[in-house]
């Protein structure tokens, strides 16, 4: 990315996969899923969120991992002609590994 | 699973068993039940709940634990063809031993 | 029962005792009463609350302890056969001595 | 009470007076309030509320004091033919002194 | 007062001084107001807000102060033919001096 | 004014500038905008938030602030003729320097 | 500006940049975005959110960074003939750098 974001918070940047190279890994989404999860890469990582001791406990991910994320959660908008999405790290299911 | 997940927080992976499955163990969910709890094996185990203190409170269960939980809640997901479930550890009604 | 369950958290398994037994020791729930509590038998308890700390408040019930709860709160299940009820201690109203 | 119940938590066991009793030691309740309190003598206190250090704050009344708390809040039950309240501490508004 | 009330935790019993002498002290209250204030006298005080350390935070107000409150919070009661009102701290506007 | 006011907790008393007086200054009020601010002066300030250590947080303003505030937050009272509004500290957006 | 803000509490001044400046830096907001952010520059910052010790935890931004926020948080002001924006720093989604 020419221009790159450096979340806030616990907030993650996600680069989503299509729902073919879903599939390529072996995780189908089936359609009566009440919500169903998308799959992207870890793009960016905020300092994590801030407790009352006022330090922040850091975000368990790192660019690059591979993620299960809830569909209609964080915020989608469009860098350098790629889609991408602004999340909290609790609305992060699980690393794909 | 050729795909493995690594939950974040205390979310726990499980995998259903069927109804009948549930029968055979002597557990029988009653129609007038509010909520018919499913039960399920865990198969994979998040690192637990973040504290104020910054350190995090294991989830108390293992992979391989039997338990029962809520049917409406958490995450249906598809991995290899087996559908799969991501909840929430404050999902979980109890473990069967 | 042959199956048995180890609740979590604050968690507790009670056995409904049903009207008759009530009317027996004395406690009737009135028509009017906004939410009719129930008796029952304590069969199981979680480890207690987390707290903050990071350590778990002791629910304060033992196995084989009566108790009124709510008739609406936690959630129904039939273990060999016999109907039981899944609910958290806050549910629990008071023990009967 | 052939029957005792021993509240949980910050849980108050209450026995209402009636009207005529309440009109007696000189408080009414106007028609035009919009919660009528009503006055009842304290029969059972639970161990008081739990603090997240682990210990739990004593319950503020003591057996025999006689207060003042809403019409519509805890659960009415009946015991031994007596009709009686279980409420939270934070649902009593004064002790009548 | 005959009957003498306690209030428990940051209660407030305050006794509504009328509209005549609100104008009187120079405090009037626009029709316009989305909630309109009460002014009256604070007759008894409660040992203060529960503080997770389990000490009490004592409430800024003592017998004898005229304060200012809002019309639908409370719960209001007739003691010795003499309207009054039970409010928490929290409804207290402020104090006038 | 004769009659003044002492605002509890971490309550602001404000009197409210008129329209001209803000356009003066340099700040206009877009019709667009979903909740228009109001531009004040600080005239009574309380002790401030209570924290759990019992210590009170100094509120950040002084008597003679300017202030811009939320339109429809807080309380609307009139002072020997003049309008003043009663709000929470967090009410407050911004100090005018 | 003239006249200048200073933000209470953790609240941050934001002077949006238009569509075009945004288009220039590679971000493109999708018509299909459940809610689209702006990109602006941070013109003030305030102290920080209080934490319960009592201290304030600085914002982590400071007078000149471009940030991402949502459209719909935050109170829209005029200055100086210039549209601005007040928002909380929960309400920024990332810093563009």
């Amino acid at each position: 990315m020419a221009v790159s974001l450096k979340p806030l918070d616990d907030r993650v940047v996600v680069s989503p996969l299509d729902a073919e190279e879903m599939t390529a890994g072996g995780i189908v989404l089936p359609d009566s899923a009440k919500e169903k999860p998308q799959r992207g890469k870890v793009v960016a990582v905020g300092p994590g969120k801030l407790l009352e001791s006022g330090e922040r406990c850091p975000v368990a991910l790192v660019v690059g991992d591979e993620v299960l994320f809830g569909k209609y959660g964080g915020t989608e908008i469009e860098v350098d002609g790629e889609e991408i999405k602004i999340l909290r790290e609790s609305d992060i299911l699980a690393k794909i590994v």
